[in-house]
């Protein structure tokens, strides 16, 4: 079945793309002796996984626990829900150990770690202490005294299994270039390490330490010490990837598929049907390259740039792109196919229920998503 | 059932709000003597379509084919789909039809009224154009030429019935206050009523007229010669309707219900289990009100705003809540539960499967939601 045929708008994913990427994510990490564990809130997706987790254990992180119980579901069961838990969550998380997942939970708090300590679901939760190594959104500096009394807390509860610590060097999205990227990677190893040896130190066990985020997997220098990274956009890359050099531009495994629906000339724009909700409202490429809007326009067969055409405005279901050369209008006429560029290709990908898979123009496949919470 | 009972983040709709807002609508528009046609892009759920449309025909309007769908098989024939079609798009709207939808389709090019006209379902689309009244977002200019020539072509063909003029005033979401809004729509009536009168002096049918947005809606003073208007996002309202004076702020009928899952005391911040997907990447409100960032934190049972407290940076699953004052902390221990209202309640609502729907803090229903296309 050809690309052509699908109705509009569409989450289209390059199967030789994905499946390259994945390849050699998984090559770079065997040749640092570090295990992957994969991040699935971006495919959210079992046949992606199997792609991301190929060579390596099958372990993987996820972002919800409705994602840990579809992995679950589809043969994945070492999974580390890497969001910090609360009380309230566990019953669900002892849930899908009780139906056997190997689950590892995430705290950063005395509060926490209290409850799970209290629990009583006739389980022992595997937990790891969540490490800020500079990203500046959750997680305890390595260097606070709260580190050890978590590990105390977790380590004295017949209810808990001090695991270890994790940590995301989220700030490599912010970091400026390789180098940028290069510093930001030898922080979070930094960071990481140092809680392990601070937990070791104080007679606790530390036998998983955790980092990871797509740059920094791709560009560390190093990951000694550390077990296991958790990269994740890297199985489908995006503008915003491609912007900070983590990535080339044919690493750029998905796309939305859209129709040209209007040719408003009297405003000197094309209007499509790939909106707010197809392209998401995420313009983070747009940091360091303004000129992409909601997305870049390619064409649909050959993935060729359409010179600087972009999704300047979106309504709900509207895609406004600005047209400076009238021949634009001839190059895509009403009813012909784009292909859009997301900036965020997690945050995208979460308005569709599924992806296309193409080789070239032809539809190979389609692959499940799991939505929602 | 109580609401602290939800798993996190889930979207909560307070029935007593959204029956007022849409009682509200009805009576006004009854009043104006012009039908309601909801648009249902913002709730895209049949519950609330049945408060929608109650006191008026049961006309709708939909953005996407799938909501159609959804809608014909929850009892609605009567539907417009308020996006310009393309020929690729006719053979699933004459499949709505011949599943008995009296669907109504939309165009602004003779590239596509040629299609229509050429269409061979064995059915009869029935047709109207779209005008730009100012919007700049698709649309003919009420002046132009165009106007006459594709209302001559769907005139002509047995495929096609030429049922009038549609336009919507989105840009009254930009307008600066009341007043502005009452300007916007005096524009969208204007540029209607123009192009109506100019089809109906070329000879041409003409029966609807057919406006609206929900600031126009509720702000605007004559309607005469408006068939129906077709606002959306009133049935729950938002912070940015809010921002732009459409609706008080007990009129918002939408909020998330989130967690505090981390107290980030070294770097100053409350970090809550909804992020971008929970609830979007919208920041439309921050035009106005730059101190709402993603979202306004409430009370998650009295609805009482939480002082200057908001989402000023989202991740996936993270939502960072800047604290200044460290009393927050206590207000908001690890576990607690907040209310967020969001930006936009129509992308918002897009990353949800159902309503939560409450009456107070008693959750009293849930109703199902259409995503996708």
């Amino acid at each position: 079945m050809d690309l052509h045929s699908l109705n509009t708008p569409a989450l289209i994913l390059d199967r030789s793309i994905v499946t390259r990427n994945t390849e050699r994510m998984s090559k770079r990490m065997r040749a640092h002796g570090v295990a992957l564990r994969p991040h699935l809130k971006t495919a959210k997706s079992a046949r992606v996984a199997k792609l991301a987790t190929a060579g390596h254990s099958g372990a993987i992180t996820v972002s919800t626990l409705a994602e840990a119980a579809y992995f679950l579901d589809h043969g994945f069961d070492d999974i580390t829900y890497a969001v910090g838990i609360v009380a309230g969550k566990l019953p669900q998380a002892a849930a899908l150990i009780a139906r056997g997942a190997d689950l590892k939970i995430l705290t950063d708090n005395v509060d926490t770690a209290k409850a799970i300590a209290a629990s009583d679901h006739g389980i022992r939760f595997k937990v790891l202490i969540e490490v800020d190594c500079g990203d500046a959104r959750t997680g305890l500096l390595a260097d606070s005294p709260e580190l050890i009394e978590i590990g105390r807390i977790l380590n004295e509860s017949e209810h808990a299994e001090l695991l270890g610590v994790l940590t995301h060097g989220g700030h490599s999205y912010l970091a400026d270039g390789v180098d940028g990227i290069k510093r930001t990677a030898k922080e979070e190893r930094d960071a990481v390490l140092l809680a392990a040896s601070r937990l070791r130190e104080a007679g606790l066990p530390c036998p998983v330490v955790s980092a990871g985020s797509t740059p920094t997997a791709v560009h560390g220098e190093s990951y000694e010490g550390i077990t296991e990274m958790r990269p994740g956009v890297f199985v489908f890359f995006d503008l915003d990837q491609l912007a900070r050099n983590a990535c080339a531009r044919e690493d750029l495994a998905l796309s939305v598929l859209a129709t040209v629906i209007g040719h408003n000339k009297h405003i000197g724009q094309i209007v499509i049907d790939a909106g707010a909700l197809a392209l998401s409202k995420d313009i983070s490429a747009n940091a360091h390259w303004p000129q992409v809007g909601y997305g870049s326009l390619c064409d649909a067969e050959t993935m060729a740039p359409l010179e600087d055409l972009h999704v300047a405005k979106v309504s709900q279901e509207h895609g406004v792109i600005p047209v400076t050369d009238a021949a634009a209008y001839d190059r895509l006429p009403i009813g012909s196919k784009v292909r859009v560029l997301p900036n965020h290709a997690c945050i995208t990908a979460a308005g569709y229920s599924c992806y296309h898979v193409v080789e070239g123009t032809q539809i190979v496949d389609e692959w499940d998503r799991v939505n929602g919470w």
